[in-house]
Formats: C-alpha cells, structure tokens, sequence
C-alpha cells in the first residue's frame, strides 16, 4: 500500500477519505485539518490565548501538541479529580509534556481546592456526570481568572458523531443546538468553547501521537466511558463499518443544518448567577456548587 | 407470566410499554391502538372510503383486517408486479382474505396495464427503487379513478423508526419533513395517505395476524427489502434491546418536532404534471413514466 501523495510506503488507510498517507504526509495531512477546521469554525487567531484542557489520554495532548506546532499560544490545564493511580500517572505524563514541550501547565487539584476529590463528591449521581459537571466548572473558572480567551477541548469526530446520535435519538433539541464545534460565551464570566479536532477520528488521532512519540495515558479512566456511551460508539462504528464515511457525512451535515435546533431557547430563560461562585446557572446554585455540598 | 389486566396466561411482553397481555386483551389493546392512532392524527372518519394498500404481507393484512374489524370502509388494492411466483402466491393469499372477509379488493396488473412487468421494467435502477415507484403511481391512480378519500399503507413502527435514522443520518430534510404518519395531498390529484400501524411494532402486528388467523405470504419479495434497509433495521433493534423503547421514543419525538424540518419547500417549487399521465412531478415526466418508457 502507497502513499498517495509520494512513493513511500503508506502508515495508514483513511477509509471515509480514500486517502493512504506515509508518516510525513499523514502529519501534513492531520495539521492541515487542523488548521482548516480552526479557519472555517472562526475558532481562535495567532493572537489568542487559548486554554486546553488536556486529562493526559491521546486526543487532548494530540490537541495540545498540533497547535503548539502550528504556532498558536496554547497553555494546559490539568484537573486532578484524585482518581487513585489513575489521576498520578495521567498527571505525572501531562506535567512531563508540559516541561519537554516548555509549555505552560495549569494543574487544578479538586481535593486541594475543596478539600473533596470525586469519590467522596459524586453522592447520588453517575460519577461521569458529577465528573463532568467538576470539569466544566474547573475550565470556566480557571479560563475566567487567568483571563483566556478561549477553551479548547480535544473531541474527535467519533465522539462527536456518537453524542450526535444518542442527542438524536432523545431528542435532545436543547443539546442539539448547541453540538457545535464552537460555543460562543452566553454570559460575561464564561469563555469561547472549541474543539478543533472534531473533523478528524479516534483512529487518526491515536496515529498523530504515535508518530509524534507522545507519551500518554493508555489505561482508561477506572469509572470508563459509561457502558452506553461505549454502547453507542460501538453502534456508530458499526454502521461507519457498512457505510464509509458515515460518521463524517452525519457530523458536518448536521452541522450545515444546526440552526433548525435554535428556536428553541429555553435554558436561556431562568439565567442567573449561582450564590456560591456566580458562575451562571438556571437556579439558585450551580450543578457544582450543589454537588460539592 | 401473567397478563397484566386479568389471570390468564400472557401471550405476550410488549417490553417497550411494560405490557404482559393474554389473547384478548392483546388484540383490544391492539385495536385500541390503531384506533388512538386514527383519531389523534385525524387520518379518516367512517364515513371515508379508504384504500388500503395489501401485499398479501402481515402488516398490510393485519391493517386490512383492523379497520374493517373497527367499522371503517376499507377496499384492499393489490399490484401485480409480476415477481413470479412471490406474485402469485401473495396475489392469492390477498384474493382469499377478500373473499372470506366479503371486501371489495381491486387487483392492478402492471404487465396487463402496461405490457412489462416489474422485471422488464427496472432498467438501471435498483429493483426495490423501481417497485416503489410504481407502486405509489399505482396507488395514485387507483384512488383517483376510484374516487376513494384516503390511501392507508401498512408500515409499522420498525419501519417508520428504521427509514428515519437512515434519514437522519444522511440528514434527508426534505424526506425528514414529510415522515409523518399523514401525508396530506399536495396536488388535486393525489389523495391524503397515512399509516394507522406507525405506532405498533412488527412483532405486534406479527403475533395479531396469528392470533387472527390470517393467512399471510410468509416468504420475503425475492429481491427482498434492500440490504441496507435491513442492516439499519438490525442496528435499530441492538439500541432497542439495550434501551428499550426507543423506536417509539425516537419515532414519536420526531413527530413533536417536525415542523423543524418544515422550512425546505424546495420540493414543491418546480411542481409540474407529467406530460404523459398527469400526475404530479418536477419534471416534463414523472419516475414513472420515465422508467417505463
């Protein structure tokens, strides 16, 4: 199997693109993308200071890395949710990054902050929801007090086609309308949201950091995926697996089509700012805040 | 397992809607069903002359049978594409429903009509393609020549949930739009046509033409349903057994939300009739007409 582009030997076969690529194109290729998917979704410019959250697995450190090789000022930020030997080692590849690439690195450490980590915070919930709802909080309020101007996270297209599916098949209209790869800020204390790799799958990705020689986290958070998400992923690789190109087609179609979810503006409505840390939050206190207590 | 409205035993577990039902309760229930259907979508009254659209097939019989049983006015139209002996068989296991049930069934014979049968006709198509086209022509001019109000088709909820993720995923907006389980006529020579089973399961429509007794081509069409529609079919039913009730969730949320898809009149803009048989098209001459010729 050729490259496509030269005579090398190809490392890797784009299916949905028909495309094969040796190392050298392939990374031209993935940077390119890139590149191309910040331009058309008027992302983030050179001048910017962007916030990537990176938990130390392939596709944020990939995310990490891309834009600090296409020249843009990216900073990490770290949330250490103490999940036993997890949080250390993910951590320990995050930090080495941080100091090999000479990138600046901001580690929020949940236990220090409110003397709580996720175990002893998740009570009634799914820890992925609680973990998730630590998250968002964390990004907001460190990408407001060290003033980014944006967050970038490293969501690929198969995790975008896949909550895409499973928004779709609930309904979900209000998640829908904002499945976007760029959330504008809808309130002064919170910042721009971007994914730039959104255009690019889990297959590509796990390439990037190959090549690259990035050292991240294999193992999988203990708590995982929940099964359904990994359920749906499975239900999307299957029909990707029939129909090439799938997720892809699936993914950027919707989003030509995206505005017919925005009649609808409901979380909108009841907006105030949480009594705790006056983050926004439709009630009197903020999903984190409550959680915490 | 008993049922759940009285002692005797359970035929059935309608998981989807937690529903454990012996013989009689199920058909009522089943009745009942295609009765709210009727009514909250207002499909017909009994003063309408229906069509119903029979292959010889459960679903079309089961809904033949339903609505004479529930006192509406329902002729059977049965085409002959002449599919060997799939044609034969099925055209006489519709003749003797008929006949046993004393109504009025109108037999259309494409190769009588129209000198080629299906085989002769399908040219560069796709077999399934070309059946569809001629059959919803046919159905067009049966219910115009014969004055009838509605056109009814028996397309179950498996159907209806399936065809809409394959529409979904390839963001069809216009086919989005009119997915509804009434299609309200557009031109003065079409006539209203809906869907009274869209909110039964093929598995309910199965176990009431067993329970009914109603003699039913068991074989598939031999160029069957395409292969992509049953793949999509299979992905349907893993999501359904690992989270039941999403055929009728995701099938009845849309119809919530329709009116979404709405805004895309494209379809209607170049509305001409057929040169050759009048009938609606956005060409000189409609699918129809084309394929035969």
């Amino acid at each position: 199997m050729k490259c496509v582009k030269c005579e090398k030997k190809a490392i890797i076969n784009i299916r949905y693109r028909n495309l094969r690529l040796c190392r050298d194109h392939f990374i031209e290729y993935f940077e390119k993308t890139v590149k191309e998917t910040i331009r058309k979704f008027k992302m983030f410019s050179k001048k910017d200071r962007i916030l990537v959250a990176v938990s130390g697995g392939k596709d944020s450190l990939a995310l990490w890395n891309v834009l600090n090789d296409l020249g843009y000022r990216a900073s990490g930020l770290y949330i250490d949710l103490g999940i036993g030997s997890y949080s250390r080692v993910s951590r320990e590849k995050v930090k080495k990054f941080s100091k090999e690439s000479g990138l600046e690195l901001i580690i929020r450490d949940i236990k220090a902050e409110y003397g709580k980590s996720l175990e002893e915070i998740k009570a009634r919930r799914k820890t992925c929801s609680t973990c998730g709802i630590i998250k968002r909080h964390e990004m907001n309020v460190v990408a407001h007090e060290h003033d980014f101007d944006v967050i970038a996270t490293g969501h690929n297209l198969d995790d975008e086609s896949t909550v895409l599916l499973s928004n779709i098949l609930r309904w979900q209209i209000d998640f829908l309308s904002r499945q976007h790869p760029v959330l504008e800020p809808w309130h002064e204390k919170l910042k721009k949201k971007v994914k730039p790799l959104c255009l690019l799958t889990e297959k590509e990705t796990k390439t990037y950091v190959i090549l690259k020689n990035i050292d991240h986290v294999e193992e999988e958070c203990p708590y995982s995926v929940d099964a359904s998400t990994l359920f749906m992923k499975s239900v999307m690789n299957s029909i990707e697996e029939r129909f090439k190109g799938t997720k892809y087609y699936f993914y950027t179609q919707f989003l030509k089509n995206i505005d017919i979810f925005k009649n609808n503006k409901k979380w909108k409505e009841d907006l105030k700012e949480c009594k705790l840390c006056g983050f926004p939050t439709n009630k009197d206190y903020c999903s984190f805040c409550r959680i915490l207590r």
